[in-house]
């Protein structure tokens, strides 16, 4: 595979509502007060308010991605939702966040790829081919998640993983002589895993209408976080090793590896496992929580923010969703 | 935009359950023997039953596509779902339809395309573009809907119009030589439109746990068939106008123009505002209702099953969905 000259034009992210601090949460969680912080390393995490939608957040992102990459929203050719949740069943996400930016009249072409936490990867993924084969010029990805709305407050250790936010991406053309580019991507799926993190209801196999019922709790979101951790433990190293050697790169070559965090304790593991130093790693944890697929996005963004890469950096996204889906991308900044 | 050179190896079709004619609708609904088939044209649907999941039924359907393609799963590179219901909130369809064909240990990568209706078409236009840019060799592509457990059935009119089922293609490369391929696409989304046909419950919205709680009702497909059928109206002409003049083609060039089967209504006026010849159309209505994104692959399907459409013949796929959003493709199939 030839390396797809993609370049990030800019990148954006929203918080919503207030923080709420460990502290908070272990008042919540009616745990002793550190113990949300011990088992979840997740000092903040902000939840959305009455006021937030999945869209209204999306768009905060999309126009300060827009922003950093000095373009108007009438410069993109396509807008793609790319979040694990959705803001309700039909029509896609995306057409929600064009109206909330104020553009339900500009006809951009508004679909959604869902890779659950995988998502924005998974869009980087098609939409750099789209790209390179002259599809469209300047696309923008919004992952955007309201989780608190789902967590199953009776599962404590998997209630305190997770925050609200959002986070968006500007991807066009690498002009020429540019070193930007995505140069390898992989994805696997193995869907033995495919209850081990679900959000049952909503869809229409439990259906309040059909044969069988929701209950509340099947609306929540529910995770087995052991088989999670055991499944990934045996899938990663291989899947990664093959992603690295396809792409002729060792895992030195990268300024930054930017992992979804799904958990500080998934994040160890991968670091130790893939042999991630510790000024590689991009480790959001502790400020953001878990955002589902916004989490990939806003790690990106706050190395670029923070200037932890410039342009021509090697970078590594890389994780798992729920699916069990495992995704690696090799981006030159 | 050059065209994509890949080409169409199979397709796959699968109804569910038993037939359910008009006239058991017509008792369903509490109208005059004949209203159902009258308002809608659809003489016969099938509904799913109590066994069937979308994605057991995607997997039937898919199943049928490898075997018209003479492939084997193994065969397959990815596994998208483009539908525009979900089977259940998290993770996303193309998972469940994996594992309902026994490759959950296959590791082929499984993610959703969805831009409702549309879906399908959506996941054509990008994964050709993954296959020309050599991320992928063979790509199946599955559309999977059971309508009915969503149907509002005070609202007669739309509850009348559609019908479960699936269909999959196998897209792959053509062969040096051949004349198969992608030769131009067009998406438009009007979120002006947004909540002209909905299902408002199911994501994070109008959530159970949520400050904005669901009535049973938002559960349901709600569609406003005027506004659309007027908004599609005055769009649609000039969008196909505008695709077929980007690829140098015209509506006469067509062996068979395969549009989503939204409802009788709307195929009547595409028919007559854009011109297309009655022996062009294919129009599946009659005994499959509107089938969501399943629509459009099933169209493609019973062209190519029943010789409408040979080798090397120009195919217009072209619909609206929720959104609203218009999409067109031009195939050499």
């Amino acid at each position: 595979m030839n390396k797809r000259k993609v370049k990030i034009y800019g990148t954006g992210k929203y918080l919503p509502g207030i923080p709420v601090t460990d502290l908070e949460m272990d008042e919540r969680l009616g745990t002793e007060p550190g113990w949300t912080r011990r088992v979840s390393d997740v000092a903040v995490r902000h939840f959305a308010t009455d006021e937030d939608t999945a869209s209204s957040m999306g768009a905060k992102a999309a126009f300060a991605a827009l922003e950093a990459a000095n373009l108007r929203f009438s410069d993109m050719d396509c807008l793609v939702g790319a979040s694990g949740s959705k803001e309700q069943a039909l029509p896609c996400s995306a057409v929600f966040i064009q109206r909330a930016m104020g553009q339900e009249q500009s006809g951009v072409p508004a679909f959604d790829i869902d890779s659950t936490c995988l998502s924005f990867l998974a869009a980087i993924d098609a939409m750099s081919c789209m790209i390179e084969a002259g599809r469209f010029r300047y696309v923008l990805i919004v992952s955007s998640e309201i989780a608190s709305v789902g967590l199953d407050w009776t599962h404590k250790e998997s209630a305190a993983l997770f925050g609200d936010g959002a986070a968006a991406v500007v991807l066009g053309p690498a002009e020429a002589g540019e070193p930007s580019g995505v140069v390898q991507s992989a994805m696997r799926t193995y869907s033995a895993g495919a209850n081990l993190s679900e959000i049952r209801a909503g869809g229409t196999k439990r259906h309040p209408r059909g044969p069988l019922p929701a209950n509340p709790e099947d609306y929540l979101f529910q995770m087995d976080g052991p088989a999670i951790f055991k499944m990934s433990s045996r899938l990663l190293p291989p899947f990664t090793e093959e992603l690295l050697q396809a792409a002729g790169t060792k895992m030195s070559d990268f300024k930054a590896v930017v992992p979804h965090q799904g958990s500080a304790m998934a994040i160890r593991l991968m670091r130790k496992k893939l042999g991630i130093a510790e000024e590689q790693l991009v480790y959001i944890t502790p400020d953001h929580g878990n955002t589902i697929a916004a989490s990939i996005p806003m790690g990106l963004h706050e190395a670029i923010r923070t200037g932890r890469i410039a342009r021509g950096d090697r970078v590594l996204l890389i994780g798992t969703a729920a699916g069990l889906t495992l995704g690696g991308l090799i981006l030159d900044y």
